[in-house]
């Protein structure tokens, strides 16, 4: 649906952004951190400026610039938004007891779990300080709800460890609470922050949810299909770790008995065997189950984008660009 | 300074604050929960209704009513104030490995180490909702700023930590962030919830530094003084972990050389030897080090009580009556 070439503007202005997000945040920590302890100041340099995507301060910048406000004080809202990301990465890496991270040893790694949980609570407390004090009471109630999702998330994802039983429906409900609660959450405070009006602020957060499924849909399937080179990460982690994900869930719905045996063998332990998950992955890609998976995620990004149409394209054009770039990416990205 | 029988009609007024809290918090937690994993309301109602001093929470409520308010509403902002304590509680256990707290097993020795960092995750969220929400912007401010400061006391005791060169002036720094900072806010922002002047907002926060401040002291003196039945702890568990308090900081600076090495190979693991800690005890204790505690103690709760002069006594009696009694149970309590 996008081809290669619609990414490089893309690319070219989330550069643009982060640049512009990091400086804030420097500006940011600097001042907040006066008369702090220099190790807290190191941890919290490390987690937040040590590259990332920086997608949800994109998104809340174009967002806000889509109802029409674009100034310093947006930046430092998208900060916000990357500070409570980073805390949650920072506190699942604790959690997985996570050896790297963005390429880099993870924050609990390098400067011991103590720090790292400090750390995280400390930019819990200053993303809520920014968001109170930037999107008002209305932004503030958005976000703690967002947080508290993403924890909800976390636990229904813990009950379904190793549950060969668990749904599509069950699926879409820990990642909708996961990961497309924050996503959601950047675009409608953005959008609040930027002044719209109560279709554009619901409109937004929509898109955010959908594109944040689709985000995380394809973040499973790059657990099976991407290359650890470019990922970072080993693939048939989730298979290991008895995390089921969507290609799984439908393999599991579709393959005669046999088959069934062997993922569920697979599943329960079996998978230490040689070429047990060679097997299973074989499997998946001949039921469809990537393809499958991959199906609904541009399903659901196709209608985060269909719902983009109640802004003007003759006046917001290169935002729309952008957000449709994004959704583009997010189907096609391999890491 | 305060005879036992002024402590009666303290606890009765905690006791009735506390019941009327946690129904609070049981009512807010139903009502917040709605639609989430069952195990999170298990771990957060286990973490939260598992007895406690509900001490800030009846700072929160007494400060509002000196300035002239309560209602409701107060009981649910009192409520944040444990809501954020008990997520600090839950982390700090994560981060010493700890078995017990309030006599019961840890949260996470009971639920695991990513429901306790997640549940407490859940619970800074909530507070920080509860606070922006009946405190206003001016009250969130000071919550998170509070939280920060706490986050930087506990990097600066990690700073510390086995280094037998530490000041007087440094253990201050430690305690008035990590221990004074938040009973401090839970006083000035009842304070601003009651609709306080400015004057009567600055008294409360720095009666609540004060008491904050000689709170913690005894803290540490009991490590060393508690009885282990009473207080739930192990004695000389400060002494254990490095942890250099007032007490052991003043022996260091008064003790001559030879008593001076007996502490500091007590600190630097001799402490194994039988009788080695005994030794370490008497001599604190004939140096003075624990009377010298105490009274520093003594003379930061009189300054915080100092400072509530300003407040009509005709007027307020009661509620003065409470911040003083609180006052000598401070320096008298025994766990």
């Amino acid at each position: 649906m996008t081809s290669s070439t619609d990414i490089v503007p893309l690319f070219a202005f989330i550069k643009r952004v982060a640049a512009r997000v990091e400086e804030t945040m420097r500006a940011d920590l600097d001042r907040a951190l006066v008369g702090n302890d220099p190790l807290l100041s190191q941890v919290l340099e490390y987690a937040l400026l040590n590259s990332g995507k920086r997608i949800r301060p994109m998104l809340a910048v174009v967002s806000s610039r889509l109802c029409g406000r674009d100034d310093d004080d947006l930046y430092l809202l998208a900060a916000a938004f990357e500070y409570l990301h980073v805390a949650t990465l920072i506190h699942d890496d604790v959690i997985d007891h996570a050896e790297n991270r963005r390429g880099v040893e993870a924050v609990g790694k390098k400067f011991g779990v103590a720090a790292a949980i400090l750390a995280g609570d400390w930019l819990h407390a200053r993303s809520m300080h920014l968001i109170g004090t930037l999107a008002g009471q209305q932004g503030l109630n958005i976000f703690c709800d967002a947080t508290m999702a993403m924890v909800d998330g976390e636990f229904l994802q813990l009950r379904h460890v190793a549950d060969t039983a668990i749904t599509e429906e069950q699926y879409f409900a820990v990642i909708q609470r996961k990961t497309a609660s924050l996503i959601s959450s950047t675009c409608e405070i953005g959008a609040l922050f930027g002044g719209g009006t109560v279709d554009q602020i619901a409109a937004l957060a929509t898109y955010g949810t959908k594109i944040g499924i689709g985000f995380q849909i394809v973040d499973d399937l790059l657990d099976y299909l991407g290359d650890e080179q470019t990922t970072g990460k080993q693939v048939g982690n989730d298979f290991i770790e008895g995390k089921l994900t969507l290609p799984l869930i439908h393999a599991l719905s579709q393959a005669p008995k046999p088959g069934r045996n062997i993922l569920l063998n697979c599943i329960r332990g079996d998978r230490s065997l040689a070429g047990a998950c060679d097997t299973a992955h074989q499997l998946m890609h001949d039921l469809g189950s990537y393809e499958f998976s991959r199906q609904k995620a541009g399903q659901e990004v196709k209608e985060g984008l269909s719902i983009l149409k109640i802004f003007d394209r003759d006046r917001h054009g290169e935002s729309l660009a952008i957000l449709e770039g994004l959704a583009g990416y997010i189907l096609t990205r391999d890491r």
